[in-house]
């Protein structure tokens, strides 16, 4: 998607944009990462969905990590003291989730471990309610969603008033959203900064997934185009996606996670959508680009500012 | 599958036989169900088995729908309110289900939501028993099984007796059934007018898988023939159908539903047996076909009445 | 890997080395098995971790079974009865999971029923725990597992003290583990003459598997080298092996099933990986190897004994 530099300028309040430089600190971060990854094959573990765990895995494998999933509180919090991050994603619930989610919340926020969010479908039912209310005050390191969610968790945790004079001001009245992920700009710097206050080092982040991927720290925003219209005919796009931030997560900071999860796969997604004849072979490729993409193509990606 | 046209009066009591005209009305329901699907992109929300989940949900967006998969009753009820259908599979159970099934259909009976039933390997433990016989008062809009799941249904459900002598009696005795579908036949004829009894529209289907698929509206009988033999050997053939059959349900009247998904099914399980070399390629291409293959192809398959 | 005899004989204690003579009736049985198993498709149900269910039972179809998943004890007792074996996977446990599988491990005891235990991540959480203890009296008649699973089961089950001079004695001090799965031996071998032990035939057996997979009786041992390392880079290779050992314990005893299972991944994932780009394709083609690769091909494998 195209996006002119006054329009870029006007939703998202940065003076600077255009490209991020070749050399800029964070590029050389994002290439460390992912060498990081393949060289130490880091454990992320998650508690996700029954739909999509499959491909969470095969993803975090892919990426170059190693995965573990579980679904009690005492297998989470065992892991946890021995691996790099933990995935939480409400997307498909048991009864007994309520109770088991917020003590795991409980839990890492007490042993200090980073943990990566996937609001799925919040606003939905009351027992996802529960759940992600439950989170509030021990808050994951990265929340990952689509426009609506990022924009649904911001009001249920009551962020919206706080400073919405300064983040919405840079709005200006009657001027459309770019697209959705747009809409959602100032509850996604809202909650980074809501993360980051409760964070053991002060960081955390928040990835909109779109047409245009939208990540802040609370502080710096990024824009990352690309990407495949083929990643929505599969189921879990967003999903493994999450568990990759979260693989990612295990060795870089929250920013720097976030960002490059997002430019993995929106460059595996490119590559296998050229391969592809159709959503079948579509995830098959995009495994294969998951594993085959380089830390330069990753690294050297347009990143919007 | 060939059938000579004696046998198959015999066991279809039909007095017509042979393809459904070019032209016929059904067909063209049936062509605007695909584009229907494919236009509107209709959300589907399925309670399913953990096995196939994920290739429920990606044989729905390769379809043309969207997916959702819970399993919490305030979920579900909340979805119904909003999706076009609801597809329900009893085949994996946890304990919980029992009273949550019975629930739901509850629940999308008062609200006058259709939905269809997968009743998975009906017959087999007390819970599923249990959770199969809850739904007999407020029943699916469309069953879709293979033979003895819809047999050990409509015995489970009382309903042989009723109009049992109008049935089998089109049935000579000592005829052999031409495959294991032809023995459901009565069976599906009674369900399908049972579901139609209940339904806030007054009408009801049922399709009956196998080598031959056999679909009914309790008034009407067709048969499908064709698909693919790899289809058995990669788990999920049935209960994927199920979901797309509700992704149909979505736009359409239960009996261009049923027709709709199965063609639209066997179509692409032809085009993929001659792509693969194996179960893993079929399933692959399988996928690719459900989204590559064309409203005509679908619509002017054989028909046999 | 390359393994020179006098080491061999060090840690393995047979006084034979090399590969299994042509025509050893220990090569017949296997190919017999491979034939039963695509000739009768035996039923092997499988209660098994959400992660990768999917592929449990696609790879058994692709081995020539069927599957059947369930995971409340009266559908798996119900099955038990008519099904030729079953398998028990500990990788993501609910709740309720603790008294389900003690239950149906004494069902399937008091059945007589063989059945096949993978106990992933054995050691980990108290759940977990509880749930192997319940095992111990009531085995199963193989365990498939990596080395260090089977060495916690081990430990776990008290089987360490019972004889291990005999057993560590073989292992001169001071000899590094050839690979990993070498220092499971001495606990492979305890805990398969336990599973032999409480089987009703009296017959039992331990399949390691690793770079080379090592398998016992409890009397004779085995190695079976090769296979692919993209095994480790999609997930599920472990537990759909499990899957497949129950498929043809179906119809074999329990070391040629684990033997057959084994040659047969081994063999299917060189393929494989021969035709595969990356993670993706690797799993697309192990499949469609599983359906293709011939008897003789895995009959004829190098079993190092």
């Amino acid at each position: 998607m195209s996006i002119d530099s006054s329009m870029a300028s006007a939703v998202t309040s940065t003076s600077q944009t255009g490209n991020l430089p070749a050399g800029h600190p964070l590029r050389t971060r994002i290439a460390d990462a992912v060498h990081a990854v393949r060289s130490t094959t880091p454990l992320a573990q998650s508690f996700t969905n029954f739909v999509t765990i499959n491909l969470v895995a095969n993803a975090q494998l892919a990426a170059g990590g190693t995965a573990a999933m579980s679904y009690l509180p005492d297998d989470v919090l065992d892991i946890a003291a021995i691996c790099g991050a933990t995935y939480i994603n409400v997307g498909t619930l048991l009864p007994f989730y309520k109770d088991a989610l917020a003590d795991i919340a409980r839990g890492l926020h007490d042993q200090g471990k980073p943990w990566v969010l996937d609001p799925v479908a919040a606003g939905l039912g009351a027992t996802r309610t529960a759940i992600l209310e439950s989170f509030r005050d021990v808050p994951p390191t990265i929340v990952r969603g689509n426009a609506s969610e990022i924009i649904v968790l911001d009001r249920m945790w009551g962020l919206t008033d706080t400073d919405a004079a300064a983040d919405d001001g840079t709005r200006p009245a009657g001027v459309e959203s770019v697209d959705e992920v747009d809409s959602a700009i100032p509850a996604a710097r809202r909650l980074a900064r809501h993360l980051a206050a409760h964070s053991p080092n002060g960081q955390g982040a928040v990835a909109v997934s779109g047409a245009i991927d939208f990540i802040t720290d609370g502080t710096h925003d990024y824009r990352l185009p690309g990407g495949s219209a083929l990643m929505t005919k599969i189921t879990g796009a967003g999903c493994s996606l999450g568990g990759v931030v979260g693989t990612y997560l295990a060795v870089a900071d929250p920013l720097t996670a976030a960002m490059a999860a997002s430019l993995h796969f929106n460059r595996a997604g490119e590559i296998a959508e050229a391969a592809a004849h159709g959503p079948g072979s579509f995830q098959t490729e995009f495994l294969d680009a998951l594993w085959n993409v380089t830390a330069e193509q990753i690294a050297d990606s347009t990143i919007l500012q």
